[in-house]
């Protein structure tokens, strides 16, 4: 986990290239102090382990007590850690601490109401590449923790085969032919559908997932009722199919009454508002 | 700018670990191609410098032409940029480019909304450390795109006592005697307030700023009066009165009514959504 | 690409923490020179451009022409390619060069030898993580520049249940169970299995691919036998069949006609001799 | 050590850039383990505290306990350490641990039969700079487990003047003419002779050693005779006489035999073959 | 504080690349020792945290214990710390510990003598941004250490309108409106004066400070005058008076009776000489 | 030259975290201008090509054009380099350019003075590793600059047996005996002496050189004695002699007529006064 550590120790020195300099002057170097990290909004609790660290880098002797379990929902005004250590150790790093912890739980909760609504049919909700850089690995864990599941981490790590790969090589068709040639054997390979046709020619292709992007309510379901038939006619497995494009709480539900298996949404990561936490010194 | 190419280049690596696996298998080495960035949504156009460097990053020969200026308002459909460079490049650079500029196109325009509520009272809106780690100097940079001013950058470019140093230091007079022994003689003290009782004992120390943190508007109008009230009382400059805490866009014009000189809003970067922005290979 | 500038940066600084001091001694800073790179074995050119990128980050005006494509086949004595640059910048570029391009042709070199062997009989050869600690991607280029195609790249990008998985779980079924719960939709799902009773079992688990450990050629032979006849009891495609351990030159072939899919050789990346390479100033 | 731990870190990111996908999903968080490393081949046991490091890395109360000696011959089957820590971690830092000792083991292997073959002659013998980039200080300590001596790190801590620097300098002579100005008073010259003709110029030139690159055994043998003779005409102690170049099992004997003094070998770190070593969870 | 780890790690690297080659020779791996620091000059002591680090890193159970306080005056002979680890650690780490120490030290000692011939008058002493590249921090912490304050740390921190912004605005009036504009509202504003032309511009502009840079001690007298008088005409406080340039032992005493309030003396982190200290086994 | 980018990129960041503010405020983004870098006080150049980077870090269209050779005697007023280049580049890099070439400059200047001393008898000046941390090579740049010589680099690139190593080892004897099993075949030995019966010892023992430590004029005239009268004794050649300790420009002429070789002075990089140096806009 160097990288979690070296992330945090980055932010740490972006918000205090030479040291926090009204604590410096109030504060005595050696005082012990105590704080609590108190929930403002209702909401999934996530990142205290993030948080734990933040305070752990700075006082390597600061303990911080988890009071709530990540991906648990809290009401407003719950106590979710309490901090001891340092004084100087709690007041540097507490916007540090609450930059991180307010944004992961606002995703995880974000995410949490998009699962409630889907869940009853089967579904999952998937996060994207859409995430803040240098902040992926966790944004995917937050999503985790609110009861979605991630797709690829990169594209380093699974097959998507996008519109503009198409229309580069041509086809749909031959865009799979190359990635078949190239890809190992422990990757499955997904196209990514913008109207029926291409989702007819992406079954002929015998590829493992189809991603329906921007598609109407309508358009889904036929794209679900080709694939069956596809399946039932070549005797295959039908391939998964994953909706995106255009999703918010109030369409999500009607989507996932299609039958589709995934259902990926950008905003969990790109557009979820932080949740409201403070840190108070007792 | 190095931090700025650092900050990219560990992003495109996050991106693709070893390195973009359907595109090597579709496109050739060395095919050129060009695309354009087009708006999705309408709003403040941000961080097109930043998407220019992540494309001359993968391919030194790239190049990108703005079609919109840095901190202009532009309708949805608009081409803001073009791309012309390596196909390979542009596939690579295509997510984290966006994602840098949907993040900061949307601070850049939700800070608009709330600058055109308050600047006919000639009120500034400042953003706040309440920013996403390792992003703060894009994020202050986002902020005045969409109008707004920046407030200090770190913990070390300026001072503000806030409520758990004057818990620290026994009390508000305490803390800002502290401060003056030790603080370069560049800067200027501000003090966070919590109630008005507060507010008299920092006029009483002659700061040089007073943050009045989650206020009523009855409270905050009071506040001004007896700053005004101290102002001429001694004969000395009154100072800035800042606001911060539960701004929202429902409220903020009558904060600014109220004849307060800054209001500080965290959600212009803890909460902004990112503005829908896609890059279409032609 | 900036992981191999840093990875050549470092190297260059490995080799000469305070300067060339023989080189600075004897050659003016501005002198001019060239040389030629001459391949003192016969065997599969790979690594050049890597060279190239030697040469060009100690003089940015230095030029490498490759005299050989990578991946050719070439005899002893053959130029490989020429380098025009400051003197300087050959002398002080020279061993770290020949370092790379040594092992990696060493590499290509060894995976051209096996893939000869199997290519009669369709069978790929594959690389394993057994590679060296920094040098995995570099290693896997050469793996594909001698004809053999890569296994995953890292824990992160492919799922392969070991030997230890399946004790840690307690039996297979349950670790395939497991896993299939975490996986994203885009990733396969391979098991090592060490005897014909665990590919039975694996079979059971509808697995994508098994992995044949330290099998004998007998072993081998009931193994395929096995997935064919649980294809076709149960009209699922037959799962791919990788074989592993103890592969070596004389025994490839055999194991090649048994019917598996693809052969993987750790000795590829571990255990190949670098070719002998040099570098004349001319 | 930080140079170590940053190598180990890099080592791992490389290996799992986003976590071990198959053990997260099978492996409890705090699921704790044991295992051992075991020989699967006999040879010199090298890298034992890098693998120990692996693993405190991972899980900062994991425990090796080497049951081998660095340097210590051992048989094939014998347990060289035992592991205790997180099944996690053990899990995770196992094929990165083995990458490292397995090559280190290897070129430990390797140099002790080169030695044993030279010992009775009192003749040394040496590694050289043909390492891989950015394991130059690990290999060159596996040359010293084995029972070989070191040659320079770097081109910044020895004098060794090669034939492009004669070349470029015009003569050995004026070469080490331009050296003797510029070197430090702590550093000895070598230089690299080509045939007795420049054996006879080092000679004259008085240098500290003479590396004999590629010579038959005959030039050789003439060459120490060359040297004795100039020792006893001038007084002065005969210079190192140092052999590369095309060196084997086969052939070192006969080259010891000859009255040298270091006999250096480049495939001790770029051509020897990792041992088999693998990692059993108990 | 991680940066002063890395600092010193840096620092310790450069030092040994490759170890310290005599040391490993003669010390034994595990021999413990212990050695005392003494001063061979007198002055005042700053630095050993740094150096109890040095040690520490290299050693994690190496302790430094402090025989004197940091801003200490000791006399010559005084041993101030004692140092117990393994001797390895104590011999590796001497250079680069002292390295730190001395210059720290001399730098606290110049500045102890500058304050001790301003203090009498109520004058401070300030440092500047003359420090070595990659020490700032450590040198303003010495020059605390010696009694002296602190300027701004950087151009991110202060506001300083020096000569060449003026001479780009056009005038010093220009100059400071727009920085009025941009300057978050933390920030004091200093501007640089030249002449007594420039005293009373910047008194108009109703600037935070004015820098006498290189006035005479007449000129010094008359740009307080001008700023009292100015003061009790407006009814403003005076602006605060810095004087910089061409200050030594001999003049300083002269300038702080003049009534200015801070005398900058670039000297105190560019031109101290160290103080000679030495480690000495027992 | 990696290592001097990364050197200069920190210290830039160091200088301006967050930007110049002031300049950002006055100067115009694209505003191009001119500025000469002028000697205030006699001395050595040095540090030219250093502030060439920070400038061309900056802008990489900016041009230092130098009117003084590196190691030249300049008169005070002397423009010694033209900068052309964006205003804000010349502007945010003026202060971190001038601080490394006032400090390389100073130390050349000492080197300069103490080589004039010396030279007539034949003696060399040459640097310790008493060098501020991170910047070595360049200080020992600045030496060669001023006529002086290097010693070793580093630990690892030269043999140097101290006073604390011998009270390790026992003796001398024993110290040097030890090294003789270690080092590699490039590497000379020299010994700190502390006393005569030392520099006994250490001729006894054939070592290459002999540090005289803080020894009286009268000691060094006999142990230049000793070594000759050993010399004339064995035949061999006498080791070098260097003297160190206490060195000052009144003494150094007197030890140089001694008959020693080298005289290394710790105060030409520990205690060098900064050149005064300024960077004017024009």
């Amino acid at each position: 986990m160097q990288w979690l550590d070296d992330l945090i120790l980055q932010a740490l020195r972006e918000d205090a290239p030479f040291g926090d300099i009204t604590t410096e002057a109030i504060v005595h170097e050696d005082a012990q102090g105590k704080a609590v990290m108190v929930m403002k909004q209702e909401g999934v609790v996530c990142g205290l382990p993030i948080a734990a660290k933040v305070f752990s880098l700075l006082d390597s002797e600061a303990i911080l007590e988890a009071k709530a379990r990540e991906g648990e929902w809290v009401d407003a005004g719950k106590v979710i850690a309490e901090v001891k250590g340092k004084l100087k150790a709690l007041l540097l790093g507490e916007r540090t601490a609450l930059n991180f912890v307010q944004r992961l739980s606002g995703i995880a909760t974000l995410t949490k109401r998009f699962v409630d609504k889907v869940s009853p049919y089967g579904v999952r909700i998937a996060d994207t590449r859409k995430t803040t850089p240098l902040h992926r690995i966790l944004e995917k864990y937050a999503v985790r923790c609110g009861g979605g599941v991630n797709h690829r981490f990169s594209l380093s790590d699974g097959i998507l085969v996008k519109d503009n790969h198409i229309r580069v090589a041509g086809s749909l068709t031959e865009a799979v032919r190359r990635v078949r040639l190239r890809v190992h054997h422990l990757l499955r390979i997904e196209v990514e559908a913008h109207n029926l046709a291409q989702v007819k020619e992406a079954l002929e292709c015998d590829v493992d997932a189809i991603l329906l992007d921007n598609f109407s309510l309508d358009e889904i379901r036929e794209a679900v009722r080709l694939a069956q038939d596809w399946s039932q006619r070549t005797g295959k497995q039908r391939p998964l199919l994953e909706v995106s494009g255009g999703i918010n709480l109030e369409n999500v539900e009607a989507i996932a009454q299609t039958g589709v298996d995934i259902i990926s949404v950008g905003a969990l990561t790109h557009s979820a508002s932080a949740l409201d936490i403070s840190l108070e010194i007792e």
